[in-house]
């Protein structure tokens, strides 16, 4: 939303009338207009800051410090219970409920000798992390994070200097993949509230990250069909390890802590939810990602590209 | 929506029940259940397709090539008035109303050595374009595109690693400026339906993107201010440009063609949308670009980081 249709809204407010103005529903019509949610989150907000312009712009000021000669502000956002939201990584209408009904055996077979490769290597990688984390589930999940939030970012990057080099449509594929990448993000994002990292461990995620970002960029551009494949089995191990999770969570040997906000509010989880719901809902994205890129790469194996078939919609 | 939500769309519409399930509801909650209209849209696809479930499977088979063992189905996706959403790289409820009422003339003045060398970069790579393109505004806009469309990219993807390593959270910027790299490439598949490119200028794409991508990413390691500053005065040559485009249009050296598709639902344009309502509605979102990026220099320059301001919401 711009300078002016801030002003607008807080124009509207000050003439009494109806709290959003036709200035704030045509520049974002798109954003809110056609979502009565959102537009009701966000003008909610603007009706309990104060109307007077010149307090909202010493407001702007004081907090985001910069000139506002370039019209950027943001609204306060709330959510559906009034209070005011308190994340800007992600926005109320990008949270959604997990669905949990996962199949938890589900594998490819390795069959053509890159899969095997592909299988192989992960095997060896669940390897080397069991022999470093052992039972130290959280430091495993804050790490596997760190490395999962990747591919995706990857593949969406290489899409789309693709799709601009060829001027050829992405069958949305560009965002899906990028989607996977954020809701990896905010699986690290949660599980750093749980587990603080320590200084060789932050050490670790600055070698593992530098290693395979070009790994994974270098395999990606040599064959995506692979790549996917690869993502495919990490997110089988992801699915397995969460599990474990699961398991000492329920033989008490990790406490069964309350779930992090950020968890309640990205997962719409009951506010009195916990550990075991949240690494619940990790794992069903874990599950969704593993099929995701599967088939990813099933296309491709058939011989077609990925945008020959559209891309999944909201699919974590 | 997995294989099994799907299955109870159709199951819902085999029991005559309403036309969307609790399970697609759970599923999906976050993507449709919030909002009505998406949830409209997705399901009253749903009703047009036969509830048959063999037959779906069947069609599901033929569009998409590969086997469904991973439960990967998409929903087909109506318009507003019912008619089938023709596009894969963007849904109905990414589409936005352009506010073009923007400021044609703002400028960030250049004060400091860094500002003034990427001033007098850009400015040099406009006389460069402009020599090169000459009265060929179709061509200069297409290869523009290509090019506007890597920075955001480049910063989303460099904050994203760095969100990663760092544990800490973005401020919403990874988004913001991934979007921003988005909507650049929606300009450049609108103006690709208007010019298409011949081989030498695909050639010199080719070139452009390996140069500029490179150039960019080590521009933003170094300096993420020069590069959001950097960014802003090519956008500041991008709305100056799509002027010099529109006069074309209006003095009559361009016609006046029909809006191609695209551009008429990606901007939510009436039926009737011409090239210069086009052209209109892509300066706006360069206009918007340009505040945003030297919005996000100015936050630098303050010494602080990107992440301390929270990043502007759907402003394209
Ligand atoms: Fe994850
Ligand atoms: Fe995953
Ligand atoms: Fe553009
Ligand atoms: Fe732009």
């Amino acid at each position: 939303m711009n300078r002016v249709a801030l002003r607008s809204v807080i124009g509207g407010l000050r003439n009494g009338g109806s709290y959003i103005s036709p200035a704030v529903a045509s520049r974002n019509d798109g954003v809110l207009g056609a979502f009565p949610w959102r537009r009701m989150m966000m003008s909610t907000s603007a009706q309990t800051t104060t109307s007077d312009e010149e307090e909202e712009k010493k407001k702007v000021n004081d907090s985001v410090v910069v000139s506002n000669y370039w019209g950027i502000t943001r609204p306060k956002i709330t959510r559906e219970d009034g209070t005011e939201w308190p994340w800007n990584c992600f926005k109320p209408w990008e949270t959604y409920q997990a669905d949990t009904s996962i199949d938890l055996t589900k594998h490819h077979v390795p069959k053509t000798f890159q899969d095997k490769v592909a299988f192989r290597t992960v095997k060896f990688l669940r390897v080397l992390s069991d022999l470093y984390f052992k039972e130290r589930h959280g430091c495993h999940a804050m790490m596997l994070e760190t490395v999962a939030a990747v591919p995706g970012m990857v593949g969406g990057m290489v899409l789309h200097l693709k799709s601009l080099r060829k001027f050829e449509h992405s069958g949305g594929w560009i965002k899906a993949l990028l989607e996977e990448a954020e809701n990896e993000r905010m699986h690290l994002m949660t599980v750093v509230e749980l587990v603080k990292p320590v200084w060789h461990e932050r050490l670790l995620v600055l070698a593992a990250q530098g290693v395979f970002f070009n790994a994974f960029f270098v395999l990606y551009l040599l064959s995506p069909r692979v790549a996917h494949r690869a993502v495919g089995y990490l997110e089988e191990e992801a699915v397995f390890s969460y599990t474990e999770y699961l398991k000492a969570i329920e033989n008490g040997k990790i406490e069964n802590v309350q779930a992090p906000a950020i968890a309640i509010d990205y997962w719409r989880l009951p506010k009195d939810a916990t550990l075991h719901d949240v690494i619940t809902v990790i794992r069903a994205d874990e599950a969704h990602h593993r099929d995701v890129n599967h088939f990813a790469s099933d296309i491709q194996f058939q011989g077609k590209e990925l945008r020959d078939a559209p891309a999944p919609i909201g699919y974590h």
